[in-house]
């Protein structure tokens, strides 16, 4: 039981959970004749990865070259998909000269300081915007695209892929019904611009997928590939999204109790905001919440405690509310797992995974 | 000159703001007759420390025995500023059977359980909660106080020490005035406390210290300590609090700009939340800010540009907010630097520091 030998903030996995989110994904990519290539930001872990292979899984999807380069002894076909860099072009070369790499541009300046400096074969889409105005060209942006495409193919190693897309703005949906609209929308905008181009390039692709439609939706006329990454572990965030059931989320973070206060119905954990990420998840006039808490059982964590939630963080230190009736269940030195509102980064943070059967997973980090 | 060879989000440190820190914190410690026991884990770097030792500081606090033990091959005596872990009792017995361990407790448990379990002497302070309702006994909670008190007498080891608060809400406060009204109030808390246990305790002491009231306040009557941490960087937080002045700000986050979207005035950096961190400074009917932006200067970075701000953050992108007037100014494949909104967070995400004159600066991280 592992959970006895934690003594400080410990991010703890759980295998299954994990594993059956993989498949899951993989079996409907298979479904709809999708490429499968999932975004590895999430896990970051070269271990991890291999439960994707045995998914059959044999291309992924990083957000950094960084993390392209930790995964490359194990990957051939990594897209690094976030706007190209160009005061990295030696890194990207380097990388280059050893797997395939797809790279992300959306604008003509790129590509003329890439046709200068690259020096082996680079594939690029254009990213393309689907709404949530992040970043990415307007899909309706012919101008940029045409000159993009014109400058890539006066040089020899920028490959033009086809289009991809992350619509982001699922995040903050409000239904399910609204996550299947901005899908929907996202799949129109694709699909136009295929059309457009098709002719000119017939083997140009289209790539979609966050996490909160590729697991909602049933849709994907014309895509070629998907490439969500979250789903590997969930958390609170795609839970209240409904993307995913609480018995889902995979990862969670155990934490020593320090202090009770149970004239203000607060418990103090040691794990803060450098242990947990401070993303929230508003509460309506209840203001936000960073997790929710679950109590440790044979096998992890149980179902998250109702009405306990964590309400407020500072570096060290976690303030969770708590209900009169479970001041009785909770002592100081126990341990209480924390949900967290968003996985990534809450992952981020760690070198390693625990995972509730007792090994260690090593993992990178962004930074 | 450091930008040129920047080519992925860096933590980058003026050293000679961050000596000018130390210098004037030292000063003001000595010209009080305060002992200064820095909080370190705002820098976390051993190198760091040792430019408080030429300002004479003997003595110094953390948050974690993690971080403890980090620094115990430089430093003999550390003030473990966190409620007692009763996990990692292991942990405090290897570490103060080496060096003098003060630890915080609030309750009678943990008397109990370290009479048992601790095989080497360690001190402590009770920590009083001074009105920012984190964590801490109530300043008029005798009954609590004298238990821990009896309990502690009861076994060896334990060796009372005095009383310890931190005003964290004053990172909250509207005005000098507020904060300089919390001080205050804590000062005259303590000192009442002192009254009442200095017959049975002569030699008791008081430790006070946050970084907004140590910088501004000018009175610590009655007070022995002094523990501020996040003074060494300061941060956005600190100058909009007025604790600080803008050129104060010691340590910035170097980011390539990646894409441009005059359209929305909106640049896009490599630099996100696993960059930053995701703490924020709310900026009432405009939402949240992320940081503020400068341009690079030869010795690091100039003044914050007026109206630049970082306004969205996903795990990689930073989304700045940019009037029309500085488009111009700014390219692909420039280097922008974010001032962090809290320093101590930004800083715990790396595992080094690169100076304003090109030497790079181990640390450790909270996880």
């Amino acid at each position: 039981m592992i959970t006895t030998n934690i003594s400080i903030p410990t991010l703890v996995l759980d295998e299954e959970k994990c594993r059956r989110n993989i498949r899951r994904m993989a079996e409907k990519a298979r479904k709809h004749k999708l490429k499968f290539r999932p975004h590895f930001k999430t896990h970051q872990s070269l271990e991890i990865g291999r439960w994707f292979k045995e998914e059959g899984v044999e291309a992924i999807t990083v957000s950094s070259l960084l993390m392209a380069e930790y995964f490359a002894p194990e990957w051939e076909d990594i897209t690094v998909a976030f706007p190209v860099n160009l005061r990295e072009t030696d890194r990207l070369n380097a990388l280059a000269g050893k797997i395939k790499v797809n790279i992300l541009i959306e604008s003509a300046e790129a590509v003329s300081l890439l046709n200068e400096k690259l020096t082996a074969p680079v594939g690029f889409f254009i990213k393309i915007d689907a709404g949530s105005h992040r970043t990415g060209l307007q899909p309706d942006d012919y101008t940029t695209i045409n000159e993009i495409l014109r400058l890539s193919s006066t040089g020899s190693l920028l490959q033009f892929k086809g289009f991809l897309s992350h619509a982001g703005h699922t995040y903050h949906a409000k239904s399910k019904e609204e996550i299947l609209n901005i899908h929907q929308q996202e799949l129109r905008q694709m699909q136009t611009l295929k059309e457009h181009y098709v002719n000119q390039w017939p083997e140009l692709l289209l790539s979609v997928g966050d996490t909160p439609s590729c697991s909602i939706a049933d849709d994907f006329s014309g895509m070629d590939e998907i490439r969500p990454g979250n789903f590997v572990f969930y958390d609170v965030m795609q839970w209240k999204l409904k993307a995913c059931r609480e018995e889902d989320i995979a990862v969670a973070v155990a934490c020593p109790v320090v202090a009770l206060h149970p004239e203000r119905n607060e418990v103090v954990v040691y794990g803060g905001a450098v242990h947990l990420s401070k993303d929230r998840l508003p509460q309506g006039a209840n203001g936000d919440i960073y997790g929710y808490v679950a109590f440790p059982e044979k096998n992890g964590w149980g179902k998250s405690i109702y009405d306990v939630s964590v309400v407020r963080l500072s570096q060290e230190h976690g303030i969770l509310s708590v209900p009169d009736q479970y001041f009785g269940q909770i002592h100081i030195g126990d341990i209480l797992y924390i949900l967290p509102v968003h996985s990534c980064l809450t992952a981020d943070v760690y070198n390693r995974y625990t995972t509730t059967n007792g090994h260690g997973l090593q993992k990178s980090r962004s930074v």
